[in-house]
């Protein structure tokens, strides 16, 4: 079967390096194609593994699945499912899998030579999506045992910012969020603890869904802080995110934090967001301005401000005078000042025993060596300071018991940094990235960073995105992408 | 008004000493007598003071009411609600508060002189069992700092068994079970974190109840191990039990652990346990019983024995061959031998600070010095171990997921001991008694202690009282009761 008319249009982008990001590989748009019989599993797989050969980042993937696996994949995906409205929900697409979630017969090296073993079982949320028709096309790179914001910590290279390659991706979903944002895969199975899914996709222009914990197996996940934890998707669209979150989230009973589905299903009926009338407008609260204005760069400033511009002047949002940022402040304060960071030790624990510090990435091996002082004592301390944070954040929010914001408003993260940046102030660099990302788990909360339309410019004069997160309680993640959806269509002058 | 007929006879065995224990001032049989308008809360609050007085244990208080203000209150009340339809649900019931709880303008002591405060503000409990017309008697002895099962902890004195005062009351909850076995008071508030409700009970022949974590406030109560406490009920029967519990139970948003209500009421509203017809047994599981006859003294063993025989013969109970106990005793085991104990040390580190440990009950010194090594590894190590525990045992329940047992049934505790066996070996014995009782709170179930209608006799010749405690998943507090009053009404040849 010849190559589709649109794919040899991606395929000539894809040739031409960085301008593969101008095709679009959207799970909506390939079905659109192979719904129409003008392209199939078979071409697309093709299509990616051209687009992975030209594409000039070397350093997204660890682990490539072989072409001629993926292309079998695909065929036997033809074979089995000759009839459109037979198709299961992700039919042909391409996704890639962080490389701390195994695979069977795959290595997992969490960025990690001498922690790698070979998976001999398939993580259920991987099988969910295989299972559904996806075709997994590699694993990818990370910030060492998914520890970081930047995307600069690993043995297996720094994958770039797709819009302009002296900058950061992003972590420590790195090479997650390039294989999507430079059109390589349609989305990526990956996570997020402290912000791992939200910066990336925010440096990328992507949307980065960071759902209810416990919704999506954690089962086959190499822990970083397991109580905070949480697989995620990064995809380019809020559609493509929506089908593969409607295919990813699953009880699974052997996932010990897994929330109960009846519990779920209370939460997911709570009502939704208010539509935009005018006397029913979304209540969300912001940090505060002082704050927000003296973390953020002057370009992230300055489209944050158009940005709550927009917002004051559409009838369907009304900002609430009352919100209490504190518990916020205090929760994300605590993440990287406290012993939950002890956590990490715990999933590393034999491996450490074994094989020492010596063999981390240096930046890992600090951060881990100061995570291991911390005693019992301290560590309910933290845990018992943390449960009256979330109590304190959850009564922020509208209730049953007491009115309160929709959502939280934040940007995504607070600058982006070029890689030299990072190089020249690792740890303190990193911490100020999650500025309004470390909380969201701590806080059993939801949160969809989306880009905004507008843009600012690169030291290279590249445009460059920048990113909202819009943050709510358990079980709102539906509510916040389709919010999601009306911010990414806002327009600015 | 003169002292109706039948708190005459009341009185009258108050003055014979231990026979008090005749009188019933259950809250049924004091609601009866005011409904007829044949005593009133003062004649009640007069008999309480004068049963106090003439009660042989003096342990079983740490701070009385005085009893003008006492009768203040009664006569308040009487004031307040002239007309019978009007009154609230514990109108003229007296009760009494374990001394680990705060009220506003009394000391706190937890049973420990150089750290008592006197408390500003009543906790949301004790406030609602007020404002519901109870009519607060005093503040109970405890074992000190609520750690402990057997009553001879604390240097207030040894609270006694009401049937035989060479025995142990049991603890921590032990001049709290005292002041109700004794027929001093309604009920009591008390508190539960490894036991400290059901052993008490049990050694008493009283009801129990060890609730829903987070269905009764604990703001206002000295944690002992804050992550397992749970604000409790003795009372000498079910009903009582169920008055007292309707009054208690609410939704506090400042306890950082309360359950949210609509969650709440999901599990509340689940499937009772089935009704006594063939078909619908209810489903029981029990420890294996190559354990249970290792443990328990030769005269619980035979009671328990009589008591499974009559489940056995009963068409409306049935044992499941493929209950696995595995994941109760892991986490048995565990309160003391793991890092959960360093809670502890959490709520009291200001005072130890201070203090040190020189004024310690010698007990509770050596216990507290075992806690506090512990690392933060550890700690979150356990977290999950237990995480792992819980989502096993959740598993052995019946859920909208899967078949399992409706009920978990066990011996309350393993042995009655005398005072003098325990101070001859108080930390292992003490240890022994939770065999059946430590697993409870860390797994989130919640629990009915019920004496049975059998006894054995003590080594003075006193009838005992002999125990089970009914185990269930989060909600089920109410099945239980129920199925407590059953196995109460059993009767044995």
């Amino acid at each position: 079967m010849s190559t589709s008319e649109p794919l040899a249009q991606g395929l000539k982008s894809a040739n031409a390096g960085h301008k593969a990001l101008e095709m679009d590989i959207s799970i909506e748009t390939l079905h659109g194609l192979y719904n129409a019989g003008s392209a199939t599993p078979t071409d697309v797989v093709r299509e990616v593994y051209s687009r992975i050969a030209s594409y000039f980042d070397k350093a997204v993937w660890i682990t490539l699945i072989p072409e001629a696996e993926a292309l079998q994949c695909a065929k036997d995906l033809e074979q089995q499912y000759p009839n459109v409205t037979d198709r299961p929900a992700l039919y042909g697409i391409p996704f890639s899998l962080k490389d701390s979630v195994d695979f069977a017969g795959m290595r997992t090296t969490v960025a990690c030579e001498s922690y790698a073993y070979t998976a001999t079982s398939t993580a259920p949320v991987a099988q969910r999506v295989l299972d559904a028709g996806g075709i997994l096309i590699g694993k990818t790179n990370l910030d060492q045992f998914a520890t970081g914001l930047t995307g600069t910590r690993s043995p297996y290279g720094m994958p770039r910012c797709v819009h302009d390659s002296d900058y950061v991706s992003g972590g420590s979903s790195s090479g997650s969020v390039v294989s999507v944002a430079a059109n390589l895969v349609s989305f990526t199975i990956c996570t997020d603890t402290a912000g791992s899914t939200r910066v990336p996709a925010s440096f990328n222009g992507m949307v980065g869904l960071k759902p209810t914990l416990g919704t999506i197996s954690a089962v086959g996940l190499i822990p970083a802080v397991q109580t905070a934890d949480c697989v995620c998707i990064i995809a380019a669209t809020i559609d493509s995110t929506l089908k593969a979150w409607d295919v990813m989230r699953a009880y699974d009973e052997d996932d010990v934090y897994a929330r109960d589905p009846a519990q779920l299903s209370l939460l997911t009926s709570q009502p939704v967001f208010p539509t935009g009338t005018s006397n029913s407008s979304i209540t969300y609260g912001l940090p505060p301005q002082d704050l927000v204005y003296s973390v953020l760069s002057p370009e992230y400033s300055k489209l944050f401000s158009a940005f709550l511009a927009k917002l004051q002047q559409d009838s369907s949002f009304y900002r609430s005078t009352d919100f209490d940022y504190a518990p916020f402040a205090s929760a994300n304060a605590m993440l990287y000042g406290s012993s939950i960071v002890s956590q990490r030790i715990v999933a590393f624990k034999p491996y450490l025993d074994t094989h020492g510090y010596d063999q981390l990435h240096p930046v890992i091996r600090d951060i881990f060596k100061a995570s291991s002082d911390f005693s019992a004592v301290r560590a309910y301390q933290d845990i018992f300071a943390l449960a009256k944070d979330r109590r304190l954040a959850a009564k922020q929010f509208r209730s049953n018991q007491h009115d309160g914001i929709d959502v939280l408003i934040v940007p995504s993260t607070t600058m982006h940094p070029t890689v030299s940046e990072i190089l020249a102030d690792p740890i303190n660099l990193n911490k100020h990235l999650g500025e309004f990302t470390h909380f969201v788990n701590l806080l059993d909360l939801c949160a969809v960073a989306v880009p905004l339309s507008a843009t600012w410019t690169s030291k290279n004069g590249k445009k460059m995105p920048f990113s909202v997160t819009l943050i709510s309680t358990p079980g709102r993640d539906r509510d916040l992408l389709e919010l999601g959806r009306k911010i990414m269509a806002m327009t600015y002058d």
